[in-house]
């Protein structure tokens, strides 16, 4: 399905991938809202696997060994006026909800695999970074009855986390070693994992979001002295995000930081890469 | 309670402890056979566990924090005359058990450690190592109904493993990348964890029993990519491992290589730590 462009999110992963991760050559952009020639909004799942084979019959197609992924994997994303993605990928978006919000709903749905893979609700829960990963993934293990704590190091993004998560930062974290059942590690820095592993009890879980893009020296003892369990964790599903974008039970408002047009995209990739950044948008 | 000891195996946690690991001063030995003065047999579990704080109370003991380990932390250990060790930690040996079979209840329970943490029976499981601990989880692996692969580097290791075992050479074990539900990594090397990356399947399980005693350079990128769940696993249930030992499901005897008195140790121990070297015994 060929769908025009109407907005489309600057990722960290972009930001990677512009600094050679993958080897991708080709038109980036995967968090993206577009239309049908007949007017209908969609957003898409990223993943393009065929349907056919042992692993996707097994109801992992994204894991799918010969899929391409949109704008990262052999098939070009959506900072574009127009994208061309598979019709099984399609969401349709709720009439009433902006352009704006819906281009949350690949990472919010990525926050969301987490409570897939393992129960949340009523665990204490440790989210590690408070860029815009760790934000969505602490106000998905609130929405999903965690009891919530957000650790990073900047006070004005902790402010973001809003009522019913506890925001401490990471100096204060040290107080709280062994003592979570999940850490959520979202600091999209390889030292994340260590603090992580300190933060989690014994027999408790840590989930890696973090792309590791590089090798990392770690030391892995606590992890079977301690008998943690280390869950890695990449994209989710869209429809709990896109419920959860409509009811207000997320709120990403918070997260926008600017918009561009689509033609300042190097000046957009500049301001999505300076620290401190939130969400920059591209508007075709 | 105050043990005689009978019977004690080198592990190769005790060739670590001689080389300063952990930073353990006092008598080693901690998979052991001792009688009490009425000639009662008993092997021992070797956390020694506060048995009131929260941990405790939660039903994980063995992650005491305050705890004492036999002969590795904090608490003499069985390579000597006696053994003071907790009545709570006592397990009786069946009375027809040579005190050779006992002695392997420890590692063996280490072993039914990874059963009793994951599903494996039915599931494709690979275990990675042909050492003590390998063959040990491979024997657990197969008594379980797990369709179980050994990989290792020695040909007469491998065949150890007996019937109903698939024994595989490393280099083979390349055309089985990405197979398995579940890999045991129990080689001792820090390098196994990434091949046990390598072989398991997306969204599998990789169950980590070496302890890394140092920091280890990793590309983990995989783990989340294919979204891969990583596993400590430590000690384990004794009577699953004496019941094995009792029926015969599980033989340990091929692993057992020699028997010294316990004043030849030091060469007891230049011999448990030689390439290719299997269980060595001391006995007081």
């Amino acid at each position: 399905v060929l769908l025009r462009v109407r907005l489309v999110g600057i990722c960290d992963t972009d930001l990677h991938l512009s600094r050679g991760y993958m080897g991708f050559r080709g038109i980036p952009g995967h968090e993206f809202v577009g239309e049908t020639e007949s007017g209908d909004r969609f957003t898409a799942e990223i993943n393009c696997s065929c349907h056919a084979c042992p692993t996707c019959r097994a109801g992992m197609p994204n894991h799918c060994p010969s899929r391409t992924v949109l704008g990262i994997l052999g098939h070009d994303g959506a900072m574009a006026e127009w994208v061309a993605v598979p019709q099984a990928n399609l969401h349709p978006i709720p009439p009433a909800m902006p352009d704006e919000i819906a281009v949350f709903a690949e990472p919010l749905a990525a926050a969301y695999r987490v409570p897939e893979q393992i129960v949340l609700s009523g665990e204490r829960v440790a989210v590690l970074g408070d860029g815009k990963l760790g934000l969505l993934c602490a106000w998905v293990a609130r929405a999903v009855g965690a009891r919530t704590t957000l650790v990073g190091k900047h006070p004005e993004k902790l402010r973001l986390a809003g009522e019913g998560i506890e925001a401490v930062e990471l100096g204060v974290a040290d107080s709280l070693a062994r003592s979570f059942d999940i850490v959520i590690e979202a600091t999209g820095n390889p030292t994340g994992l260590e603090t992580a592993l300190r933060l989690v009890r014994p027999a408790g879980t840590v989930v890696l979001k973090t792309t590791m893009t590089e090798p990392h020296t770690l030391a892995l003892a606590p992890l079977v002295i301690d008998e943690i369990r280390l869950l890695g964790s990449r994209c989710g599903p869209f429809p709990p995000a896109l419920r959860a974008l409509q009811t207000g039970d997320v709120d990403i408002r918070p997260l926008i930081q600017a918009e561009y047009p689509l033609e300042d995209g190097i000046e957009a990739f500049r301001a999505a890469g300076s620290p401190g950044a939130r969400k920059v948008l591209l508007r075709p």
